[in-house]
C-alpha cells in the first residue's frame, strides 16, 4: 500500500487534534483511502508541552524548513496562524512543489490571492476546509455539492465565541460583559476577544467563501463589519417581543454585476432554522437558484472538528498523489478564468429594513419629532414599541422600519443624534426577513 | 475547450430540471468545470409531453440504447426509477465504458452490489448524489468532508412527504387521512404515497448511506421500518406535552461490531435541531467522533434541488474525465476492502425509551395492571400523564419508560393487548433522547 507523507508546521489546538485523529482513525482513513498517512515531521518553536497526544520524540524540530526541504514529504500543514511566517512557509512549501493545507483564515482572506496564485502555478493542491467553519465541510459543498447553482444568498453563523454570547445574553438577559466574563474564564473566548466579536474573524470567513462562490479572490477591506460589543439585553429582549433572534451573522447577496457582503448583529425571524443554532455552533444558510434553501450546522473549532475539516483535505490530497494527479480544481474551484472582479456593493447602498431603539425624555411630540426625520429621509415605520419602562432615566422607544436605504438611514441617525430630547445615541439593528 | 456529452434516459420530472439547470447555468459550469457540457441525446418512451423546458426535437429518442452504444456520449444519467429495465440500462452502460449517474435509490439499496462492482470492475464512476435527500450533497459530505470520521450516530428527516404530513398534523392538529388528502390534491404526495409513509423510501435511503459510511453494501431488507399511517393528534399532542416533536426518522448507530438501522416514528426532544426541520425539508444529523454533532439541511425532491445533485455529480465526473483518471475513488468510496460484511443488529435488541399510549376502561385498578406487566417484563415507568378526557369513549393512559429492550416491550404489549381493561391496541413511540 502507497504511503503519504505529511508535515505538521505548528503543533498547538488544531496541530495535536489532527495528529490525534491520524492515530485514533489510521485503519478507516487506510480503508478509505487505499494508502497509509504518515506524519513524518511536526515543527513547533515549543517541542516540549504536553499537548494529550503521544507522541514520538524525534518527529519533533524547531525548524520548519526541515519538513518544506524534506523531499519525502508529500503534504505541508501549516497550523502557525499569522500573516507573515505562515505566508513564507506556505509560499516555500508550493515551490517546492508539495500540496498545502491551512487553516489560515486571516491569511486567505487578506493576502489569498498570492497563494491561490502560486499554488495553481506550481501545480499543487492547497486544501483549506478547516478555515471556514471548522469541522463543517462547506468549502467542499461549494465547490462540489452545491457547484451547478448560482447562489444567490448566504447567511452564515461563522463564528462560535459571539454565538455562544449571544446565546447566554437571550437566554439569560445577561449584559454583554458578564457573558464575556464567562467566556473567558470557561475557554470559549480569548482574552480580549476582540477579532471574534467586532466582527473580523467572521470577515476573513465570509471573505473566503465568496471567493469560492465567484473564483476570484474578494476584497477582505471592502466588507463591512460591525460587532456585538454595543448589543444590551434591552435589544434582544425588544426583538423578541417583535418575533426576532439577534444572530450575529455574515450576509452575502448576489445581485447580478455586484455582491452584497457584510458582518453585523442581524434580527432574523425566530423560526427561521439559523435562529435556532445556538451555542458555539456555526450555521450556514444558502439559497441556491436550483437547489433552494439549504443548511449546514455543526462546530466550527475546536480541535477535534478542526481536525476532522484538515484530515478530510489530507484524505482528498492523497487520493489524487495516489492518481498522480496536480489536482481535480485549481484553489478557487474554477476551471475557467472569469476575468471578471467581484465588485462588493458599498455599504452605504444597502436595503434594508431596520430596528432602532430610541433612547427619549418622557415628554410630549418626542415621537412626532422622530417620525417626522425619518419621514424626511425616506424612512417608513413599520411597527412601534413604546412602554413606561425608563432604562437608564430615559423612556425607550423602538420601532421596525420597512426597507430603507443604509445611506439615508445614518443620515437620518445623525439628525435623531443631535435632537435634544434623545439622551443617548440610537441604537440600530439591521433585519433580515423572509424574502 | 473540452466537451463532455451526456445522455440522459428518462425525462420526466428529475430528467427535465437536470436539463433546465445545464440550459440556465451553462456559463458557470463551464466556468467551474473548464470544459462544455453538453446533453447530446435524451431517451424517453414519451417524446411528445410538455416538460415545460425548451428541448431540441432531435435530441430525443425512444431507444435507450441509441445512448448507451453512442461512443460520443461520456456520461449516462439514469433517471426512469424501478428494478428492472433501470438496471439493465445501467449495466449496459457502464459495460460500454460509460461513466452513470442515477437517481434510483430503490434499485441501489435494493441491488447495489452488483452496480457498485461492475462499475469498479469497469473503471467507470458511479455518481448517486441524487439518490439520497435530493438536493442535499450528503454523499458527498461522506466521501469527502466528514471522511475522518468514524460516524457514531446518525438521524435522518430523509423522506419529504412524510415530513410535511407530520408538520401539518403538528401545526394544526389534523388527522393523518386529511392531511393525506391535502398533500395529493397539492401534488406534495402520490396516490397512494405507500412508499413515502410506510419507511420503505426512507429506509432505501438510509441502506446506501451506511454502505457509504462502511464501504460496503448494507442489507435493505435486514433494516426495521413501520410508517406513519397510525399516528393520531392525540399521540402528538401527548408528545407535546412531555416536550417532544414526532417526526419520521431513519437512525443509525455504530455499535462497533454491528451496525443499529431503523426507520420508525421516532420522538426528538423539541428543542433538537431536527425536531425543527418542518414542511417538505429533509435533514441528516451526525455524530462523528472527531467533528461531533453536525446537520445537512434542504429539499430533498423536486426537479430542481434533486437536478441540482445530478448536475454537480456530471460536474465532477467531468473534472475527472478532464484530468484522464478512472475515478477518485470507488462507489462506496473506500478503496481498501474492509472485506467484513456490516451486520445489522435485529430489532428485537434495541434499547431505547419508549412512548405508550394505553386506551383503557375507566375503572380502578386499570393503571396497576399495566404498571405490574410492564415490570415484570422488565420495563420502568419515567412519567405517566392520564386524564379525565376521553378519546372513542376510553381514558387515554400515557406514559414514558426509561430504556428497556424491543423484546421486553413487545412481550408486554402483547400481553397488555389481551387484557380486557383495555379497549383497543396499545400505541408505541420510540423516543430518541439526547445521550
Amino acid at each position: 500500500m502507497s504511503k503519504i507523507n505529511v508535515g505538521i508546521i505548528g503543533f498547538g489546538t488544531v496541530g495535536s487534534g489532527t495528529f490525534e485523529i491520524l492515530t485514533k482513525n489510521t485503519k478507516i482513513i487506510r480503508n478509505r483511502v487505499g494508502a497509509d498517512i504518515v506524519v513524518k515531521k511536526i515543527a513547533d518553536l515549543d517541542i516540549e508541552s504536553d499537548r494529550g497526544v503521544k507522541v514520538e520524540r524525534d518527529l519533533f524540530t524547531t525548524d520548519a524548513y526541515e519538513l518544506i526541504n524534506d523531499p519525502e514529504i508529500d503534504i505541508i500543514v501549516e497550523l502557525i496562524g499569522g500573516l507573515t511566517k505562515a505566508k513564507e512557509f506556505i509560499l516555500s512549501a508550493i515551490k517546492n512543489g508539495k500540496h498545502v493545507i491551512t487553516a489560515n483564515k486571516a491569511l486567505l482572506a487578506e493576502q489569498g490571492r498570492e497563494i491561490y496564485e502560486a499554488a495553481e502555478q506550481c501545480g499543487v493542491i492547497l486544501g483549506f476546509e478547516a478555515s471556514v467553519a471548522g469541522g463543517i465541510p462547506i468549502i467542499n459543498a461549494l465547490r462540489h455539492g452545491l457547484s451547478a447553482n448560482n447562489i444567490q444568498k448566504a447567511m452564515g453563523i461563522l463564528n462560535g465565541t459571539s454565538n455562544y454570547i449571544l446565546t447566554r445574553m437571550t437566554q439569560e438577559g445577561l449584559p454583554y460583559n458578564k457573558v464575556v466574563q464567562d467566556a473567558v474564564k470557561l475557554g470559549y473566548a480569548e482574552d480580549p476577544p476582540t477579532l471574534d466579536v467586532d466582527g473580523t474573524d467572521a470577515a476573513h470567513k465570509l471573505t473566503i467563501l465568496i471567493s469560492i462562490m465567484s473564483g476570484e479572490p474578494a476584497s477582505f477591506a471592502s466588507i463591512y463589519k460591525e460587532g456585538i460589543t454595543d448589543l444590551t439585553p434591552d435589544d434582544i429582549l425588544f426583538a423578541t417581543e417583535f418575533g426576532y433572534r439577534v444572530k450575529m451573522l455574515a450576509i452575502i447577496r448576489n445581485l447580478g454585476n455586484r455582491i452584497e457582503a457584510r458582518v453585523h448583529p442581524t434580527m432574523i425571524p425566530k423560526d427561521h432554522i439559523l435562529a435556532n443554532v445556538n451555542e458555539a455552533y456555526n450555521a450556514i444558510y444558502f439559497e441556491g437558484d436550483f437547489v433552494g434553501p439549504c443548511l449546514f450546522y455543526g462546530l466550527g473549532a475546536g480541535r477535534r472538528p478542526t481536525g476532522s475539516a484538515i484530515v478530510s483535505d489530507i484524505m482528498d490530497i492523497a487520493r489524487q498523489i495516489k492518481l498522480g494527479i496536480k489536482g481535480l480544481m485549481p484553489p478557487l474551484a474554477h476551471a475557467g478564468i472569469s476575468g471578471s472582479r467581484i465588485e462588493i456593493m458599498p455599504m452605504e447602498k444597502l436595503t434594508c429594513a431596520y430596528y432602532f431603539r430610541f433612547s427619549a425624555l418622557d415628554s410630549p411630540g418626542v415621537l412626532s419629532r422622530i417620525a417626522g426625520i425619518l419621514g424626511e429621509n425616506r424612512i417608513s415605520i413599520a411597527s412601534v414599541i413604546q412602554k413606561g419602562r425608563k432604562i437608564n432615566g430615559s423612556v425607550p422607544i423602538v420601532m421596525l422600519t420597512h426597507k430603507a436605504q443604509e445611506s439615508d438611514v445614518q443620515k437620518a441617525i445623525r439628525q435623531l443624534n443631535d435632537l435634544d430630547v434623545l439622551t443617548s445615541n440610537t441604537v440600530l439593528i439591521r433585519v433580515e426577513d423572509r424574502q
